[in-house]
């Protein structure tokens, strides 16, 4: 089945002591599970073997209650009592012939001890990374050798656990092994600051420690940041080759990156495949050890040009193997086109960043697979011969129609435009948002391969067409519109002159090519990325642009998604100047009122057009209407009619995908009660961490 | 042993069906511990009892998925294997002689849902409040009948439970019965929309279901908010007056306060105790029921005077709870002056916002009750005759003193200046701040009453002092100073023309007395309260200030602490004017070179002098010495030299007085490990949920 040109993803190699049975490496990755959620951690990580993964990692580990994340929910390994969590992934991926990884960190600064109350350590007296009001403290020579001590101790529990590969961690400028490295944090005068040589000492001795502890049956591996963007306080491409050429064989495996995070795991609008390439292709030439680098690949063919140009030895994914963890699978298999790619949106990410379970836009079952028991490529077969009307063919639409007819159904989806995929294809065509249509497509791929779904574009229904089509189950995905009004987060009323004036623009007027001239002011209420898309999409058509929003900084949900120091740079680069703090008070076609939220000060600016990123209103009008009609329903043979996704909340396209999803996965299912998933409980010992009760 | 004017504190009050044994009520209040943590919080919730309060209540408890507070860590009651975590508070507090209450909740749009993934809840299709990129969905007429039975069915929980008083929550603009009274929130154009009486229809019913369904032993609490400050947008106390009227004898009790949080919960900096008495005043004069209303209340005479004046009829309590849960006992027991009184710092709240335990500055045993077994009252006795010397009485100083000389041991305290409370009498001067001294008066008050622990004021000591002491222990808490060159947050290295600048000035030199005039720029890399004190400090004595951060909003990590809004509007109201995201690049006394840090764009700025806020060393060049003399300690009789507090890592006041307590707790105690403190581990069962390993 498979193509031969792939094959070479498909060889085993060797790092260290252990043997890759594929090319296929899941690097660490956050996912708001951690230690607070083992079994749903574990089942997640398990898919991923399942899929075809040769190396399966974990996301950072806390080696010792001074390195605390919290609130961030990360791995942990603090004493002996952690082992059972971690014991019970690697159980699980064993089971699937992968390797199980563990990445081992000590934050120092970058930590927040908030949980732990310790003080902060850290190359030099330094103020912590992240705001916290309190300083880590200069570490003496003790603390160093009780880190060393700490990480010793962890890899040994790791081991323990049954890891098969320990990772030193000196990436993303959250390690303390990566913080003697920067001049920046490391303005020691002992034998740990000044030269490099000295600053790479830390980070040699700690790759020799471990090696020391469980080098005989694991493998050592070390993720390394080759630059940091940041200039000579950083970690800099000169100075990483020679770090790469000092340390060159004395880790089993480099894995290679950018740092920070928003660095690496680049949204797609700022970063293609691949990306990271003139950034670490020169390790390979250093050292004899496997190499391993991300760069969100997708495609099979980049991946055999990565090994074979001699880039890569491994491919190195994380959002990827969200997004498909059966990727290798399907490559094995000859499935190419089955590959759900990765949309680079970093929803993802925010998981991590909202200390919440880890999501997926294009993988609904991602963080589902323990508490609803989801599998991103099974699902149950169908409980009836119902057919089922599926109206509108957005995300939500596409995915219930798809996942419907996985499971059997007979499936109509009506779409009243003559395109498919409703807000993806409209926002796929904004500006850096192209790969965003992959929701789209890779949807309709599957629904063309089944037999069962009939799709009818141009097919816009009237209640009296629904009760006259005779399904059983009616699903009404037809979406939203932006309001025009200016009600939204900041204003609780409409704002005057905005909903029937003219040169009020609302983001569907954009993608239905209603477009502004002239000086333009985007007003952001919305805080993520509609606006500054808008804002770009009109600079680059000539417009003046005004970015003003009532919040006290431009895009801040952004954060969430990495996106947001890219969006500023581009703004900024853009010549697009942020307004913040400002409110709109009225608009009369070419003066807009304004009010500093803090002050209540008043001001005009004229300009000549307004663009209004608020809310949304769902189009439920169908909706509405079916409800009315009710007691038509039993004649015409409807049993069930639902209201999903962003008709019946406008959201993120990752909540329509879900919302499509949970109905095909919920249809003609016994209900589920209030409570409708597994949950974790706290209690005070960890000896129930394995019993699992649907087991 | 009491003053008799205070009797009137402790005449019992009958609620509902069951009768508070004193007028002492701790209103329900976050504290990040909640369900993730259960004995935690439980055994905080204990102390209270034990302490002296009639009721004592939860935080905000969720009934339902779709009401999910995540990343929050509040109470929950979605099913029945939550009653365990609940029942166990109830107990404790029961064991004590106090009611229980339970604070239900379900938080309509201004929940997340990020962990539950249900559709967000409201009257009326809005976007969700915390910038959320998900809205949440008009609730239909079937959807407020289930909202009914979740409340109902989590009321019975909390009565299965063992809770004595059931709360329904209308306060804070933070649960769906407030959100139907407010206009911005509810366009509904059906009975629970419109007129007065249509939004209030949803609580009345709620309030009624509630006391159908426990009402018979449990007393039905309403914590309603008379004021949002927002206009007709929200509850304006004219409104607020009429919906007592029409609710007034339906529930049991009233607890008023303003709304949202921020306006309930100010720091002292910005409110006096009793601040809410004009908005809350008129409540008793409407209902027969008993009133609690909060005012961080820590004046027994102010108590009694808001009872005798008919204000109220118990004494609500959050933050005084928290820095002395035992205030009640004390006032019984005559000890007026053993009160620890809240400072208003707001650092409580950081927890909840932080998602990590509640810790308090006044009190460093809050959050670690059951973890590391700390009472706030009680310390074990000195193991041995040693006698201890402090060098340094500021908060960490003063702090270990008095714990150690609680503990028994002879302790002497040395500090250089001819003042008590190092950085708190110093910081207690500036605008606002004054309240904050009583961190020193409190620890003075105690430590005066104790013959073992002598002052020494005026006595700045070398190390060779020290050698000389002849202390056995010696701990070092001698403070810290800004940074005078830039260093910070921000800038990994000097900047141009700080550190020998004429015309710079640090935090230190304000509180010194050298103070800068005519136009000066404030530049905060710090992000929290410095900056805007100085700010204000400076513009009181008429100069023309700016406040610069490279940050991207002003004060940042004041949100934490309910500061942010009130720092904002009084930056406003003072003319100063916030240049964020901007970085400094060099001073030469009389011109800033700025540099945006997202174009990268510079220009200049005249100014006469600059304030630098951005890092602080510690002053430990007596802990270095004394280190580098190590080999004299042993004839000296010293046993150990530690360095704690901002002489180790600067830090907040609350993470000094947690130094110093921690030190006292520890000296000549047996070593604990890697892992101080008991943790709660992760299950998927709630059966071990109420054994407690240590017991």
């Amino acid at each position: 089945m498979r193509d031969p040109r792939y094959d070479i993803l498909f060889t085993p190699i060797q790092i260290g002591p252990v043997t890759a049975k594929n090319r296929f490496f899941q690097v660490p990755h956050c996912n708001g599970m951690g230690h607070a959620m083992p079994l749903a951690h574990a089942a997640m990580r398990e898919i991923k073997a399942e899929g075809g993964w040769a190396v399966v990692s974990t996301e950072e580990c806390e080696i010792h209650p001074s390195g605390d994340l919290t609130p961030y929910v990360e791995a942990r390994l603090w004493d002996d009592r952690d082992i059972p969590a971690l014991a019970l992934m690697c159980d699980k991926v064993h089971a699937h012939g992968a390797l199980a990884a563990l990445e081992l960190s000590h934050n120092g600064p970058t930590a927040s001890n908030l949980y732990s109350r310790e003080v902060l350590l850290a190359p030099s007296h330094q103020p912590s990374k992240y705001g916290y009001p309190s300083q880590a403290r200069a570490m003496t020579l003790h603390d160093i050798r009780e880190y060393r001590r700490w990480h010793r101790e962890a890899a040994i529990r790791g081991k323990r656990a049954g890891m098969d590969i320990i990772y030193v961690y000196a990436a993303h400028d959250l390690s303390l092994a990566m913080h003697f490295l920067q001049r920046r944090r490391n303005q020691r005068s002992d034998e740990y600051g000044g030269s490099l040589e000295n600053r790479v000492r830390l980070l040699r001795e700690v790759l020799q420690d471990t090696k020391d502890a469980v080098g005989d049956t694991c493998a050592v591996a070390l993720r390394f940041a080759t630059e940091e963007l940041l200039g000579p306080g950083g970690v800099e491409l000169a100075e990483a080759k020679e770090i790469v050429g000092m340390l060159a064989e004395l880790p089993d495996l480099w894995d290679v990156n950018l740092a920070a995070w928003y660095n690496d795991s680049v949204p797609s609008r700022f970063a293609s495949e691949g990306a990271q390439e003139p950034f670490i292709d020169f390790v390979k030439q250093t050292t004899s050890k496997p190499v391993v680098g991300v760069g969100r690949f997708t495609s099979p063919d980049t991946m055999v040009s990565q090994l074979k140009r001699g880039v890569l030895d491994m491919i190195g994914c994380a959002r990827p193997s969200i997004a498909d963890p059966f990727l290798p699978r399907k490559i094995e298999e000859g499935r190419i086109d089955d590959i759900r790619e990765c949309i680079g949106c970093n929803i993802c990410v925010s998981g991590d960043m909202t200390i919440s379970p880890i999501r997926c836009t294009q993988n609904p079952t991602m963080g589902e697979e323990w508490r609803k028991g989801w599998h991103p490529e099974r699902i149950a077969p169908k409980r009836s011969a119902s057919r089922v009307l599926v109206v509108g063919a957005g995300p939500a639409g596409l995915e219930a129609a798809r996942a419907l007819g996985q499971r059997g159904y007979e499936v109509s989806l009506a779409e009243g435009r003559k395109e498919l995929g409703g807000r993806v294809t409209r926002e796929a065509r904004l500006p850096g948002l192209a790969e965003w249509a992959r929701v789209r497509d890779w949807r309709v791929g599957q629904i063309d391969k089944l037999a069962n779904i009939a799709v009818y574009l141009d097919s816009a229904l009237t209640a009296q067409d629904v009760l006259d089509f005779g399904a059983e189950h009616v699903v009404l995905a037809t979406g939203c519109h932006w309001r025009r009004d200016g009600y939204g987060r900041s204003n609780g009323f409409a704002i005057a002159g905005f909903a029937d004036g003219a040169r009020v623009y609302t983001p569907d007027d954009l993608m239905d090519g209603r477009l502004p001239e002239g000086r333009v002011v985007v007003f952001d209420d919305d805080g993520f990325y509609y606006a500054s898309v808008a804002a770009e999409m009109l600079r680059a058509r000539g417009c003046d642009v005004t970015y003003m929003t009532p919040d006290d900084s431009i895009a801040p949900w952004s954060l969430n998604t990495l996106d947001y120091r890219h969006i500023r740079k581009r703004m900024a680069k853009l010549g697009i100047e942020p307004v913040v703090s400002h409110n709109i008070i009225g608009f009369d076609g070419s003066t807009l009122t304004l009010e500093d939220v803090w002050s209540g000060r008043r001001r005009e600016l004229a300009c000549d057009a307004l663009v209004t990123v608020t809310a949304r209103v769902p189009d439920d009008a169908l909706h509405q209407e079916l409800r009315q009609r009710e007691a038509a329903w039993s004649e015409a043979g409807i049993r069930s009619l639902r209201c999903i996704g962003d008709a019946e909340a406008p959201g993120l396209i990752a909540h329509a995908v879900y919302a499509g999803h949970r109905y095909a996965r919920e249809l003609e299912e016994p209900e589920s009660g209030d409570v409708p998933f597994k949950r974790h409980f706290h209690t005070a010992h960890a000896t129930d961490l394995l019993r699992d009760p649907a087991a």
